[in-house]
């Protein structure tokens, strides 16, 4: 497939936007020595190409009572019920990233949780899918490194 | 620790810049039946008791050719080096999560990579911090979900 | 949920109870200066807010016959079945304590039994109940500690 | 080893005591129908021959603030350090119980902590003992029994 | 259970049929200073308790064409199972010992093959019986040593 | 590596004395319509040939006092040191087997202990050779089968 | 089996034609100082001995646009599917390799593909055959060696 | 990086080559309609772009002698090794195949050996290259499929 072209203006204001998805349009324009409109054009057509898929805040997961983070590898009884499980899995809110992966597990999932007793409820809920064999959670002590901005910039860098 | 209190308002605010972070203020408060400058003050008010963080861009990264999705569990020669490590790790833009975990592994990082030959680059870099005594790698064939807002979405829910 | 609140008097007399559980309360009051009378309101208060459970004696397992001990973990065919299988459990008086847990077993017990043959039959018979999948056994070569009035007398000290 | 020889007195008075090691000798005494002096000598004796090892409370953790339970295998580099690291654990209060394991490990530990940082802690203590190769934690989500009365009932039952 | 009591004399009869079982009576009788009448009371008192089950040749295998050792481990559906399962694991005469283990396995065997193709299907035949699992193969490249009979010197020495 | 042959009166002699070594050759060469002699010859070719090592007494080790059976897996530092540590385990008469491996192990053990405590004195003993850098046990619960016989007939039959 | 015997001249046919096997036979005649017709009667004789089995082409499949390899472990439900499943097995194109194997898998396949999601899609059709339990994959990062040729240069040097 | 293009022509006579190297290019040239030169030309110019590699034989390894074939998973002590090994083993004829892999592994080989006794060498050989941390071994007890032809075709269908 072929890949969306981005020139080194596109680099430049999306390395603007990483760092603060707020910053006016203005500022980014009167940075760049370019209009306000342009940036406005520039962004739209990285949306509309996909490359934009939406913005989202960063939050403090432990101020609003949610410090514990689990890793839970889910064995299927078979592969042909990826999709269902994957579908019912997307009903927890608490699993925010799911893989199908290789090695020793089908899926792969990050939970957060109030607690142990939360976590425990959660994956009992995971358990309990149908088609669901076994589950083996690793739970984090402490989430040192959470930052896609140093990638992303590194990405428009090598671009 | 004593929790931060968030009102009704707040996370009303918060619902709605979680699905678009560059939504107007003026929007809101038209929504809400407040003036933009409560919603302002607001804001600042999360902001300052560090609720909000910040705010990120989500990027197609297959698109900008970073399909190559890898978690990598470190095992260190010694606990007392975890510290040591993981500011190494730090230097390394395609780590983009990296925890302190129970279970078999010391560490346990998310990798965003081009290709199988980058990610094997990145794994030996990985490999050879002082004090890493070896990982193991699984691959994603597919991130099936990313995706926090149905989290943030619940906890105001419950909050 | 608040927690009870205790002051420098009850952990003393917590302090003194743990290394002999049949510490006369008068021999209590002289060492801390107050009457008898209020070593027992206080013991009765601690004992209403659920603080002290009970007590218990310490055997020699060894003298009694019971040298072999053995942690097992369980596997369960689906966890909706935890609770069914944890009262199954309860009803074996050689399994003396019982997790639910994180990582590759879903439940895990103690075991404590007269010899390697006795340790067969109990394995057997959790082995045998119904939505127990497989188990695993782990044998002790010597239990080289078991104490858990450091642990108090360490809580008593930081409260 | 010659075992100790216990009739069918000593069990009674056993099994009185298991339920409430604070049982006044003379309430005892009138159920057995014996004098209390003969309670006495019976449990002195006991006491001497070390069936009995002394008494303790048992208290509620979770309302002392450690609710956090955590198995811990320890692998070390060389068993000729067993008794060594075994005293350094010893100095670590929140470890309550310690074995000597056939298996992959060559002790398996037993930890109480406040919460997920305090078990990272103790972890990264046990991880820093001289002789410590490396050690692998589960975490429990519930402790769902923790008995020995019921087996101590089963002994002298058995007996 | 009580054990049966050897004496000296005991003991070095069997430290001399250890040695060759076809060790004429007589020779044994000159070497004691005993009479061989005396010699055959003892073995026949041994025999008859138990303690000599019976004798067996030492062949070479290899010579024989059976170069080939496996050991298998066997994971059953369920325990309940184990007693079948050894009935037909003992019609498989290849299979020299089986042991109900603890660990993850619940039966583990030493197998006896001509070569790969021999023990493929002594392994088949192990995983076709009812309530057999899974089996799990580690095969021998040498086996170095095949010596009970220091074992049984080191036994009459400190008995 | 050309086999010695044997013919159909060799398997015959064997077939027997495998059942009881201490048969008369006179009882032989009775049953098998041969004299005394001729099976005298043979016994001494075969045994000059190789294929028969020797014979051995089968004892009942519970009775003696060695009721417990153990399998140790050992890990190497290094396979440069096999035949070394072969020779320091050849020096424990408690390890009656030992082979050389595929799969984790690289040397794999037999043990024959009195109880648990003298279990772990061989294990610590094996653990402390120079050149073995773990090891990992797993504890028979019962020796289920122990026959060579089986295989010996089936072999003698096959030829 | 009786073994078909090569001689030198058949040796070093042999060793010429691994080079290359689309060397003339006049070429290989003129450089061992024999006949074209010899070299002809030598390959016919080989072939129709099953020694030669054929020929083919070396290509370079990333070039091919099939850069990915992976290796599939496969465990069956039982091992009485083995033949069924390696002929589901035998329809996938991109299985170029199958092995029955010891140790903890079943069946252990090599697997060319031409990307991470062409990899997911072959795996799921290895899990999705009827007998097929579970599948674990391990990704090849780079194909550092695949040569048979210096195997068949040694093997002729040795014969 | 730019794929060379191949069109039908080509295809039709990779295809032809592939079931045997040795077919003349006339006879190609007459089933495909076209010139024995421009065979040739094409066949040149698919080596010149290095998609063929070359060539090689077919041969039956078990008539050779080789019917011993195992995988074996090597463990570095660090990775920047990796290169430094791979030219080690690239030393030894007997592995034919050797990957970087995900996974536990850091390097897994194909190996084919004579027997058991082989192997052992060869596993020892590779066990004592200096930065080999150590090795695991899995064994194949039957090569059911190994055939790149039918991913060949595969490949020049898809094209």
């Amino acid at each position: 497939m072929a890949k969306f072209k981005l020139d080194e203006v596109d680099h430049q204001i999306l390395d603007m936007l990483i760092e603060n998805t707020r910053t006016p349009f203005t500022d980014i324009a009167k940075k760049l020595l370019i209009s306000a409109g342009t940036v406005h054009v520039r962004v739209k057509k990285m949306e509309e190409a996909g490359i934009i898929e939406g913005s989202s805040l960063t939050l403090d997961y432990k101020k609003l009572g949610y410090s514990f983070i689990a890793y839970v590898g889910i064995y299927l009884q078979n592969t042909s019920q990826t999709k269902f499980v994957l579908e019912r899995i997307n009903e927890i809110p608490y699993v925010t990233v799911a893989h199908i992966t290789t090695g020793k597990f089908n899926i792969f999932c990050k939970v957060r949780a109030k607690d142990t007793n939360h976590a425990k409820e959660i994956i009992f809920q995971l358990d309990d899918i149908d088609g669901v064999y076994r589950t083996e959670t690793m739970i984090s002590l402490e989430e040192s490194i959470n930052d896609k901005k140093r990638l992303m910039h590194s990405i428009f860098q090598e671009l």
